[in-house]
């Protein structure tokens, strides 16, 4: 059967290796397995979700409310916004591919940094869109509204703090990007990581509720990062009224689990679980930083919740990639984003020890 | 700004009202709503599964296992297929989903019975498509060739057995479409209640390995009804790899939740609550049958979980589902499918003893 053309462009996200792979491939013990490869909690789950996750195990067969009701509520009191300015999406993700589909046809054009998230690519392309991306991974105001100017894109991504690099861009910044746009491109602004970056530094932070003056913008956040819920699937979009209604015309029934929608609801109640886990963030990756510091390797200065090194020609981010897969440290290794470096998530201080440990062994 | 202009022509899925909103609107306490709109099993989440839940609910965190190896590899067993004949989506909507982004475009119709389900119109107006319906709500094997040799359209939607509706096509039948359609049309066979219609009558039940030989042809099979796992949002499509190759190449990463995943590993493993829930049906469904006849209602011979009854003019099936909703028994009102009848999910013995009651009290 022919299908469209535009999957004939379409190239799967890679995702980070599964402990189970890692397990299968090499034989190693599952406990033995350190996974510092998708920016997961290391603190876990908070145990007040797990709590509500066993308490409701039992509802599994039952549909969860499509509208939300109750997540909507929570998260409009959180951020100070009303829940018809709110979308669901299962991961900041489904809001990703929603705006692509509302918005993006085969003469569009969309405008992203140089290293940036892979999906604001891929949902593109589903859409035959062109790439257009800035000279550096940093994002930089001068070559985004340079870009705009030449390309007129549909879409322009900000990624703050970005992944797959760690870098942020300041709010002052943003604004000036968004000053320069006119209200026909739309700028996603990408806040999967903002809890981090907030915490390092007031001007990195963008509360969602400051971009709902302006009709072209669209603010995402997630659960799965500082909230530690990643397996759960649930991120949100936070935009004007007209803006969520649009993109909420392509939103699939119940694409939010029960038990998901339950676990976001409790994991909303309490701030002590992500102020802790950034806590612990900040504690470790300044061994991060010295480690690199000690053994001259650069790194890049991370707003997130893991830390890029970027490699100099005589060390391979692949080769070392590799090495440390085969005894059971699972990074990212940065090649297939054009560059010599390895992103990895900063851990608890036994994951971490064991990261030092290995790449010492395989890299140094 | 300016949306893509297939928006305008979508109206979303209108999902069965949660107990929640029950409880919200006309203040009934929630044990005290009975909720028979939206088919899950009501012997309840299978007890194993929640046990698997309960020890795993710690790990929300983790990001799912994107390759799904463990649940392909059960699936592949079960139904004596291959793993690369398989494709995994957040339900069985999610793959109508992939299916209708691969292969529609505005140019394209598509073929489906005059009632069923919803989301093969939704899924096709994303796309721009042209839905074209046969004359009855069953799928009869002339009116189906008749009306693909007229339309010529790109996919052709078998619902067995039928939702809303409960009837089923024999496989016989379908096998005649199949014999009738050339290799450029696909042949989708949704199979989400397949379960109870084999059990009904093995003339009636498709397996998806009997498709395998078809190019052109994709089976559709769902957790959320005999496995209980609504509320986890899992589903299939088994095909030849080369069409389950392209329409993965939608998929986005991680779209089936960690603890998903493993449910649906778990309910894998127990066909006994899968027979003990057909056992429970089929005891219960003869007495909606036998109410039906002692009050002279119209009903279609189900063979799915649940049964549709059909009105005569005196009574209307729209104040019939309200006047129930406002005492706490959600069915669904078919109005919408332009028929003056209500569908009613089988329950326990209990949920239909008090849906008799109610329904005496309004309607008869």
């Amino acid at each position: 059967m022919k299908a469209n053309k535009v999957l004939d462009t379409i190239k799967s996200y890679e995702a980070g290796k599964p402990i189970e792979l890692v397990v299968r491939e090499f034989g190693i013990a599952p406990e033995a397995v350190v996974k510092l490869a998708s920016n997961e909690n290391p603190k876990g789950t908070n145990p007040a979700v797990t709590k509500a996750l066993i308490k409701s195990a039992g509802t599994a067969h039952l549909y969860p409310d499509d509208s939300m009701y109750e997540l909507k509520e929570a998260l409009a009191s959180r951020y100070q916004v009303s829940d018809n300015e709110i979308i669901i999406g299962a991961g900041s993700d489904q809001v990703l591919e929603f705006i692509s589909r509302a918005f993006l046809d085969h003469e569009s054009k969309v405008l992203m940094s140089q290293v940036t998230f892979a999906m604001y690519e891929i949902y593109a392309k589903h859409m035959g869109a062109t790439i257009v991306r800035t000279p550096s991974y940093e994002h930089k105001v001068d070559e985004f509204i340079a870009a705009y100017k030449e390309h007129k894109p549909k879409i322009i991504y900000i990624c703050t703090p970005n992944n797959p690099t760690g870098d942020a861009i300041k709010k002052e910044d943003v604004l000036k990007i968004i000053d320069a746009v006119d209200k026909q491109t739309l700028i996603v602004i990408d806040g999967a990581y903002m809890e981090y970056a907030a915490a390092k530094g007031e001007e990195y932070s963008i509360e969602p509720k400051e971009i709902l003056e302006f009709s072209n913008v669209i603010y995402l956040g997630t659960f799965s990062k500082a909230f530690g819920l990643g397996g759960m699937r649930v991120g949100y979009g936070i935009a004007n009224p007209d803006l969520i209604k649009t993109i909420s015309k392509l939103r699939p029934p119940f694409n939010i689990t029960t038990l998901s929608l339950l676990a976001a609801i409790e994991a909303l109640k309490d701030d002590s679980f992500v102020n802790d886990s950034i806590e612990l963030h900040q504690n470790e990756i300044k061994r991060y930083e010295l480690f690199a510091t000690e053994h001259q390797i650069n790194y890049i200065d991370s707003y997130t919740n893991f830390i890029t090194y970027i490699f100099d020609r005589e060390m391979n981010s692949t080769e070392i990639a590799n090495a440390m897969l085969e005894r059971g440290i699972i990074i990212r290794d940065l090649a297939s984003y054009g560059m010599n470096a390895i992103r990895v998530t900063i851990g608890t201080a036994k994951q971490n020890d064991r990261f030092f440990e290995v790449f010492t062994e395989v890299a140094l």
